[in-house]
């Protein structure tokens, strides 16, 4: 099943990219439940989190971690939350939330952003590295 | 500060414990989102994840992975969802969650249990780590 996930890996689709090397990408959620929400995802296709093979995981919690530290030098907030759910997009993946309250994790709460507002944030983001 | 998390690593409260080792230790959350919500934690008390040292923020998810994957066993479920939050108890903590549904991964949605279900399941999922 092609996913949107696979399409921006394959750069079908555009993305306001964070970080990239040969295994995973982030990327800026652009339905983000606040400014700064940010996607992790390993390139090759696994649905579920716990299904990638143990080192790729590990690779990608410590990539994760990476754009956990850069997303908090750069949004102010109170530290950055984690989540994995998965039962929408079937392809892997670290939600970073930077947060200011518990209803910043509910994902029925939205922040607004426009186009230019994303491709700067992620600059931001990425210059943090 | 003395938190609750500091307490079930001295013994000095209980527990429903899963798993421990040397490092870390997985028990069921007593106010569970679903039933089989788990919490997995580091004994050394660090306030954020990502203040975590590398190599323990790593060992930790691997903890907390075997966990899961004992959980999916034991559990009906989707998947097993994680979150990492942290608003409310100053001890870095893994939310592990068998999801049926998104609203599963809203805190404010709780599962009741009673005392014997609760180490019932503790036990059957220390079988299946």
């Amino acid at each position: 099943m092609s996913t949107i996930f696979r399409k921006i890996v394959r750069g079908e689709l555009p993305c306001y990219k964070i970080a990239e090397d040969s295994q995973f990408m982030a990327f800026l959620d652009v339905n983000p439940n606040t400014k700064g929400h940010t996607l992790c995802i390993p390139k090759k296709e696994v649905d579920k989190l716990f299904d990638l093979e143990e080192g790729a995981y590990q690779e990608l919690m410590r990539f994760s971690r990476k754009v956990a530290l850069a997303l908090e030098k750069t949004v102010p907030c109170k530290r950055v939350g984690m989540a994995v759910v998965g039962l929408e997009v079937p392809h892997a993946h670290v939600h970073l939330i930077p947060l200011n309250s518990m209803d910043d994790m509910n994902f029925s709460n939205k922040y607004h952003m426009e186009d230019e507002e994303f491709k700067e944030l992620a600059k931001s983001v990425h210059v943090n590295l």
